[in-house]
């Protein structure tokens, strides 16, 4: 394979073979029923939440469980943080809300200023919403009035990279890498050009991981020329990944490469730090593991607001904000935009965040999971791969770990894995971006307060959990060997 | 003007003549700074709120303001409510967030079980998201899934009304009708079909409220042929406008006649009862004003949870949702779904506005607010129209009554007549829907629990706000007079 290969062929060596077929829609959403809302028929009841503390939960039958993902990768402090709730009360009681057309808040006002302090120069100004899809959109809308700013209303394609995961409005869904989705909604977005992710577990043959990473920013590269240039607003990635390929860390070479390439053709470049920021690699951004690939615009969201309410944003540097308010300002908005209680909350993670050096313990305690779940791939060969940093980290689940061969979509092996820890009273969390299609994860990522002895209770029901899938997927594992 | 004529003539008879014009960009988002993220150079800094307590609130500076706006038309409470603050507390204390795809909460059972019973017959399932826009998007998207379901997959169009305003997230703008926001970031969506809304203030010459009405029900028939109604999903409307109308209460007829579209093409029907819904307009939903025109599916937000936190949901019957759930279950979410907290505080502001009857206190305080409103406008004829249902209520600025011009656009009166309130401790809220070209108008919208004494007040401070608006913009009256 040499580096004339087009995109469609080297994305159906990285995935299942039968990426270009629609599934059936019994299988889309497999394995995610949703809330009290629309849970397909036959799906298992869930436990009750009753109570929260640190990293523990209980269920209203009086079961304990240990959250080894901190939610969907979102709850940084654990539960029952008690200065985030102190903030909570304390903001509400003085006032909840005050509509930014008519008030700013000290809370809006001292959370930006902590915020930029933390993301370091070059991130002055901060937007904040409720949440990761409302802040990728808003980044979205951010781009697009900075290049008409600059006189660049050709401007408007924003690349995104295969697979990837931006959020479920329809903006965001269409900067995602999630082909089952877009065979669902397709029609209803404007679609976005896509890359291939350079992934490094499944790299075609012949190649090695920096090669195929060189190869992969070169895909972006003539994807910009192909697009024309003049037509690219953005590209947008997640330095390091989340469910969608499994906390896959981009190859330093890639990111160099990206941050020149933006700069040659004068596009955006976004970073997506929705699940990896706050913390949560070990860095306060995950982009500040690569110094030479500083992003333009910034976008974060649960770990931010940690779970405590629904809080999400965009980092951006003065500059280009001024550009965009000397034209009369950024025409968008939300009702909860920069609300005093969200701010207060976001201002209490932070703090808590830093002057309980929470970002240095998540890059100890990341090393120290790491190494023990690589001791168990070791010793399961339903583990293909181990990756991530800190504590933004999964676990692949392979059919045959010689030929990565992975099990098949049906069995829907990590939502399995993820039942069969919960009976373990271990949480662990997965989605099946891409209809399962990407590949067989689940994210171990506990919250950046897990002690070491919790640690050890993780790392304990993990293995009697990964122990108990081994046997009951023996029977695929043996299937086509 | 017949009925035969186009788009395009009714909709310039109704908006400014510059519709086709892209404006410079300093003025699309004029009188708009928002936060402490890119106000415009010049921009007035705003107060910093200290407190708020009921309807009134309270700057740093000492200064009292009483809220006429809701905040956005969304504080339905008012402020530091104790039965809400009480429920945020308690859940935050035991259990702020569980995951949905890990844990069920009570919260979330009781607070969707109580809305439907709110809701009526035919809305047994709540979807709980965090803001108008999220809500919306996932109504476009469960429409989308409930087509597929049925075999429709060629369906994927959504109609809606011109102007109209759907949220700020690019699938909510694609259905916005908004031609500023268009021209800035309509690349970067999917655009969907408009149809002229029924206004009831600039009725094309030669036509009464009702044949006008019958002839933009026509438009949206004529549209749906046009469009191939085996590709139109939905069609989605506010039964009571908000800013992008002032306020447009629909007429009946049009209602009736929606309904029967929808049927006759087997279209779903949306209502968008962000601003409108949760006891405003003197009903739970504003769409049980016209009982012969119930939407398949309802999105809320905004009252919902009354700015004590970002909350948003979609209404839907339990049919259309079993019928997605069979298929695989609604491949949608977001970290903050159907949290307990957002529900527990949804739940406490629902108990609330019913316990307390304030569905039944928004019609009769609104209709005495109207009665005022039309009072002030017999005698400050910079006042044009007085719109609106129970306390969702919009005033309409004209530089002349007898012919209904509008300001010039420059002039940005609303804006100005926010500013001049608030100086009088008034708070309104406006905001620029297209630019400011769709008309001028402020929401004079108090929250529910206004008392008769403080609804004194509230009309005090507004004529007195009026009373310098008039005297500020009178040469702009003369002009052209």
């Amino acid at each position: 394979m040499g580096p004339s290969f087009s995109l469609g062929a080297s994305m159906s060596s990285l995935l299942r073979n039968d990426l270009d077929v629609l599934p059936p829609l019994g299988t889309l959403a497999r394995g995610e029923p949703i809330q009290v809302f629309a849970a397909p028929p036959g799906t298992p009841a869930k436990p009750q939440i009753a109570r929260a503390m640190g990293i523990e939960m209980w269920d209203t039958a009086g079961n304990r469980y240990l959250d080894a993902s901190s939610g969907p990768v979102a709850c940084n402090l654990g539960y029952g943080n008690r200065r985030v709730l102190d903030a909570l009360t304390s903001q509400a009681e003085a006032a909840a809300f005050a509509n930014v057309s008519h008030f700013e808040s000290k809370a809006n006002r001292d959370f930006a200023e902590r915020l930029a302090e933390a993301a370091g120069p070059g991130y002055e100004r901060v937007f904040v919403v409720s949440g990761g899809s409302e802040a990728n959109e808003a980044a979205l809308k951010l781009a697009r009035q900075i290049a008409l700013s600059r006189g660049e209303a050709s401007r408007w394609k924003v690349i995104s990279r295969q697979p990837s995961y931006h959020g479920g409005t329809l903006g965001a869904l269409a900067i995602t890498g999630d082909p089952s989705a877009h065979a669902m909604f397709g029609p209803m977005l404007q679609e976005m050009p896509k890359v291939p992710a350079p992934v490094t577990y499944r790299i075609p043959a012949g190649l090695d991981e920096e090669n195929w990473a060189l190869k992969c920013a070169q895909d972006l590269e003539d994807r910009v020329v192909a697009e024309g240039p003049e037509s690219v607003l953005a590209f947008i990635q997640e330095p390091v990944g989340g469910v969608s390929t499994g906390a896959l860390v981009t190859p330093a070479a890639y990111m160099t490469r990206v941050r020149e390439i933006c700069d040659k053709y004068g596009i955006l470049l976004i970073h997506d730090e929705v699940m990896s920021g706050g913390g949560r690699t070990g860095a306060f951004l995950s982009h500040d593991h690569w110094p030479d690939c500083r992003a333009d615009l910034i976008v974060m969201a649960k770990g931010i607001g940690a779970g405590y309410l629904p809080l999400g944003l965009v980092l951006a540097p003065r500059d280009l904000v001024e550009t965009v308010a000397s034209g009369g300002g950024f025409l968008h908005g939300h009702t909860a935009l920069g609300n005093p209680l969200s701010c207060a909350v976001g201002l209490a993670v932070l703090e808590e965040t830093l002057e309980r050096g929470l970002v240095e313990r998540s890059a100890v305690l990341g090393a120290e999971l790491k190494t023990r779940l690589w001791d168990m791939a070791n010793r399961y060969p339903i583990i293909g791969d181990v990756r991530g940093k800190g504590l933004l980290m999964a676990v692949e689940f392979v059919a045959d770990p010689a030929t990565k061969r992975p099990f098949p979509i049906e069995a829907a092996v990590p939502a399995a894995v993820s039942r069969i820890a919960m009976q373990n009273g271990l949480i662990l969390y997965t989605r099946g971006t891409n209809a399962g299609r990407d590949g067989d994860w689940v994210m171990v990522s506990p919250p950046l307060v897990t002690s070491d002895r919790e640690l050890d209770e993780i790392t304990d029901r993990l293995e009697k959990s990964l122990s108990q899938a081994e046997a009951e997927f023996s029977s695929l594992r043996k299937l086509g060997n």
